[in-house]
């Protein structure tokens, strides 16, 4: 066993799927800052697939995206003479594709360890696109014994425990972990039990961006062989930090402060609306501000993204539009200082119900004149979008969107959904931790009863249980399958219960025509949960549990 | 070896996804339409996932879902009291679940086969729910050795080898495989190849109906020990069909008639439509017809699927709109006897333009303007829509869908695209075979050339390449994963190519705000592939082609 001094660089950075080019200019630079900042740093490690980007669906699967990632090799083999490094890439090996992690050194590739754990449940495809490696790998480098493994590997005690008897002395695992509310200290108690069963430090370096629904967070970490947190780098921000261990023990000490669940996750929406908007190019967004706290606080989530400058808001006030909506929304957006216009949509609304009235005679009011409402909205905003090419943010949340409460072609117009995720409840606590940071949301606009403002003193309560009891319905049913018995069970009024779940699933084409945005729950409206439109399973729990009462 | 005669019977039936009531009931009803038209028969086959449809996705993961699974237990178990049945179903089994088939007889199940072959490519995800079986299942029933296969497992040599050696006498495969165009022959063959290498008969049990993006097209089949196709079911049809072996050898010969493969595209379109209508229990449809071919083939696939009674068209004319517009779209409208109005939508598109006026002042006219009207055409159906309950249909082909040739939020309004997997040549094609059957789409409207009539005198043509330029690039590029390079070589123009893959990446955000609609090509805009929205593979591949020339 050697007691030999090693310094490893943990580069937590943000890499863009698909582009080559970027990607291995940063990575370039990365060799770079660590040369000028620690030149005795022996090795610098790259998180999960840093090379391409994380995930690459099924592009991973076009051929001729190995010839491009063949033409950069050399440029890869030249920058590892300037220092060793640890790349997370896709490689193509005996006729399959294998979510693997190369040592660069001296010019030659050393050794490329294959994933063994092909995560294939809630966002994850893995087993669509790679085939799963089978062998641990322990790579001698100067005089230390690295065991390499990716991501997922490290949730299986087995695959470790196999790299360790294979002979390894320090554990390093490169990541594309997506940041999930709570998901921090599982991590470390994951990373800490896989120390101390084989006892051996772990790195573990993280991505860090935004991808479609994914935000990756970083939070990259050193333990020791106790299993004890050593090293940790920022959340959701770029970072190169050094550690020096020697032998199996871990000289460096390096901890940020803690931070607030909810600090963690406005933070992470921010970098999700701040890498959306700027890895495709926009120059800014637009959105639709009601006087209502969801626009708000994705005006306040855009706003720290994007810098006001690049942020437009627009009032559109109709009849059943409150005075105290126009001032609030037009308050925060110049105390924001993002642009703003107001444009009534009476004109619009007009014309549509004159070009119907002949279609509509006889028939009463519905939800119909409320839709048209809504859709006016979003035919402004989109002319706007198209005609500025700047990118409209929807502002639904993820109460409204498992109901069905929001409008197809309407409110749910735009691009990315920031607070698509977010329940209701979780929308007031983000806007009251961003309001602790400076005024950003009205006082009012956090206070009023919600309103989706489409009918005469219309309230969301008017037709949805109370915001805390529908989230807790729709995290029982929808994100973690609880039946209707046991959520009544639990206490919820079986007439809600029954009614939220018809909702939810009633609304799924709607939600599969929505607009793409970040998952911080255990499951997402998006990937997390694949669910066919066409189905009777409804029927069937509803007639069941109505047979046995 | 036995020469003892055994009669099966087929059961190509439309299942439901989750309707357990409804599929139990439909077991039920063939169980007894079987005892009436063939008592002699000694085994029922129903296909894949019957008892549950196919595909359920996460609701296989849900709990309860086995809990309701586990309650109509007794009622199969005394449904084969009355003949014995292979029923495809999930299980549970030692903490995992299974893609499974059990053979039901006199009130037991006296044994289940666990799928080897999962597929988790193309549309299928199986791997993300079940869990692999590892052996094969030779089942004794009445002196025969019946072989049971699920699906996949029939396109591995191996699997089916294993099961031949387990000492089969008959191979029996259920299925829920979708429609693709040519696949037919591509099934038979490779059942064909099966039989051959193990000397077996080949019993093939495939679903019918529409699912979501699939349609399930039947062409259940049987093979003799030589490859030999003996007996095919009808294409899209529900049919229960019975053959005798004796040994191994088949008795029954039934083949129905050739078909063309656009008759088999067209009738798999109209079952899509079909399906998804009533078993998503919409009372009928609405569609917008333009008077060009993509609306109007749509509304012969509805009122062949509904019935004109069911159907409402909407012409929504504007100032672009040419008169032979309006009186092709009357005159196809009135021919099939369906719903007609007419909503012109100057006073909309003038009143966005209204109050749009000072934000795009000093801005020139672009495709924003085009898109405002059909926008206010979405409005329009989707008002209509709401108020009556009918679903909308979205009319775009797969060619517009591929390069974004179409107005998210307008024409792309709807919940469900009968032909957004059919190519603008293929629209032609099957327009023509529609006609053929008697008088539907009147024959100017295949004759002229295409217009989305948003701007004057605007044809697809000064937007697009010519079509069977832009088909062959999007199939190449999309569908076969063909480089740039590839493409030049094979004769199309660089400028085009480049074009094209340009407007295929640029507009997935589109796409997957899109209806669903019926898969019918080897890789639909859909579950087949999968594609991120936030990706810099085409600058990679552009800059990478234009270095190289």
């Amino acid at each position: 066993m050697t007691d030999k001094v090693l310094q490893l660089a943990l580069a937590q950075l943000n890499f863009k799927v698909g582009d080559l080019t970027a990607n291995l200019a940063k990575i370039g630079e990365a060799l770079d800052e660590v040369s000028q900042s620690a030149p005795e740093c022996e090795l610098v490690i790259f998180p999960e697939l840093a090379l391409t980007g994380y995930p690459l669906e099924d592009l991973v699967n076009r051929p001729d995206f190995f010839l491009e990632l063949e033409s950069i090799e050399p440029a890869l083999l030249k920058l590892s003479k300037k220092r060793p490094f640890l790349l997370g890439r896709p490689v193509h090996h005996a006729g399959a594709i294998y979510n693997a992690v190369s040592l660069y050194a001296a010019g030659e590739i050393i050794s490329t360890y294959h994933k063994q754990n092909l995560p294939n449940y809630g966002v994850f495809d893995e087993k669509r696109t790679f085939t799963a490696g089978v062998e641990p790998t322990v790579v001698e480098f100067k005089g230390h014994r690295l065991g390499l493994l990716i991501c997922e590997d490290l949730w299986s005690a087995d695959i470790v425990q196999a790299t360790a008897k294979a002979g390894a002395d320090i554990l390093i695992g490169v990541n594309a972990s997506p940041y999930e509310m709570n998901k921090l200290g599982q991590r470390v108690g994951i990373l800490a039990a896989r120390c101390v069963e084989n006892t051996l430090p772990l790195v573990y370096v993280n991505a860090i961006g935004g991808q479609d629904e994914l935000v990756f967070d970083g939070n990259s970490m050193v333990l020791d062989k106790k299993g004890e947190l050593c090293v940790r780098l920022p959340h959701c921000e770029e970072s190169i930090e050094y550690v020096v261990f020697q032998g199996k023990n871990v000289l460096t000490k390096l901890l940020p402060n803690e931070q607030s669940l909810y600090a963690a996750t406005y933070q992470a929406l921010v970098l999700a609306v701040k890498d959306y908007v700027n890895k495709n190019g926009f120059p800014g967004v637009i959105l639709g501000l009601s006087g209502g706290i969801d626009s708000a606080l994705v005006l306040a989530l855009a706003v720290d993204a994007l810098g006001a400058e690049r942020v437009h808001a627009v009032m559109m006030p109709y009849t059943y539009t409150a005075e105290i909506s126009v001032e609030d929304a037009k308050k925060q957006a110049v105390d924001m200082g993002c642009a703003f216009d107001s444009i009534p949509i009476q004109p619009m609304v007009r014309s549509f119900m004159g070009g119907l009235e002949p279609l509509f005679a006889n028939t009463g009011r519905d939800t119909t004149e409320e839709n048209i409402q809504a859709r006016c909205r979003g035919i402004i905003l989109m002319a706007l979008s198209n005609k500025y090419g700047k990118l409209l943010l929807t502002t639904g949340n993820k109460s409204e969107l498992a109901v069905g409460y929001c409008t197809l072609y309407g409110d749910m117009c735009g691009g990315f959904a920031p607070i698509k995720d977010v329940p209701k409840t979780l929308v007031y606590e983000l806007s009251r931790y961003r309001n602790s940071l400076g005024p950003a949301i009205p006082e009012r606009v956090i206070e009023r009863p919600p309103s989706a403002e489409l009918a005469p003193d219309q309230k969301d309560e008017d037709s949805l249980p109370p915001y805390d009891i529908l989230d807790a319905i729709i995290d029982g049913y929808a994100e973690q399958d609880m039946s209707i018995s046991e959520l009544v069970a639990q206490g919820y009024p079986e007439e809600s219960v029954c009614r939220v779940i018809q909702l939810i699933e009633r609304n799924e084409y709607k939600r599969q025509q929505g607009a793409v945005g970040p998952k911080i729950t255990k499951r997402n409206f998006g990937k997390d949960r694949r669910i066919p439109i066409t189905h009777g399973y409804l029927q069937t729990i509803l007639a069941s549990y109505k047979a046995g009462q």
